[in-house]
């Protein structure tokens, strides 16, 4: 078998134009989470991938840092899930791994954080976590969230990382449940 | 600032070679963790990341589908664990996002996984999971393991993905012990 030695994760073309024509302030955690939620609306939309959306937010100049959807059916990619993304984008364009070097930033997700984006979250250094649609909206779209600890929450604000969840729920939930009923692909391996 | 729209996860230049011309057989677990070990070692003696390495091996004729090692310095993504570079590798090379949907594979890694990597693997699709030092090695050497739920293998159990720790523990962990005697450096966000 031939290998290979370099994997690329890359966003649907339709990102950067609607990235930049959304105009929008993302000055409060409602107004990025508007953008997060669109983004995964329009990630289905375009059949570019799963319903999920994610963001990168300065926190000084609330400057949009990088932005991410859900690309694992696309990219053959397991891990490229929206927050993955949008993290892997805003390290690439401040040319650091360490988001959190030149200033506070936040991570504002249409949903609840997996267990993998969950554990990813302290490495990226972002000092903020928000989300939408709690973990049982994405389950009941037939989703798989995997096993977090309870207290997720508690142990990211241990290490100086803020949390808040339910932002803008409804409107997340309901880009969720429309995948759901429309019977999108649900991607990942089947527990035996 | 300019937005990027891709990310590239690359192998390091040596490590091509250096599993090619690997000429010891991957039948058991303990053959599997010598290299994911030598791979953890030549990475720190190459210069291109921290001492941890993974590779991804189906079952049915110990084939090695997939290999990776730890290039956040490198790639500037936080990410990049061994064992993610591992999955994405595996699955662009069977160009596929489920690694077990032909036939069961087995994730060997020089250490037990962070909180990410350990979220990450039943997206992945293998079947098992084996890790050669302990979470304590890493610490000891001075890195972030992140928070897991304390019954994190039986839950891995539950969905069907055999586990196995302390495989060539004491080689594995020295690799460790080795780099944080000699200063290497450790890459994820200072915790406040």
């Amino acid at each position: 078998m031939k290998h290979t030695d370099r994997v690329v994760l890359e966003l649907p073309d339709w990102m950067e134009r609607f990235v930049r024509d959304w105009m929008h302030p993302l000055v409060t955690v409602e107004q990025r989470m508007a953008l997060a939620v669109a983004l995964s609306s329009e990630n289905v939309a375009q059949g570019s991938g799963g319903p999920f959306g994610a963001i990168i937010v300065r926190e000084s100049d609330s400057m949009l840092l990088g932005a991410g959807v859900n690309t694992v059916t696309r990219s053959c990619i397991s891990l490229a899930h929206a927050e993955m993304v949008a993290i892997s984008m805003a390290q690439a364009n401040l040319g650091g791994w360490d988001l959190g070097a030149a200033g506070a930033v936040q991570l504002v997700t249409s949903c609840e954080p997996c267990a993998m984006c969950y554990g990813a979250v302290p490495w990226s250094g972002v000092q903020g976590l928000a989300w939408g649609a709690r973990r049982e909206d994405a389950e009941a779209a037939g989703f798989d969230e995997g096993y977090k600890p309870e207290d997720w929450c508690e142990a990211l604000q241990r290490r100086g990382i803020a949390t808040r969840g339910d932002v803008l729920r409804a409107q997340a939930a309901a880009v969720l449940e429309h995948y759901g009923h429309s019977g999108g692909t649900i991607y990942h391996p089947e527990s035996p």
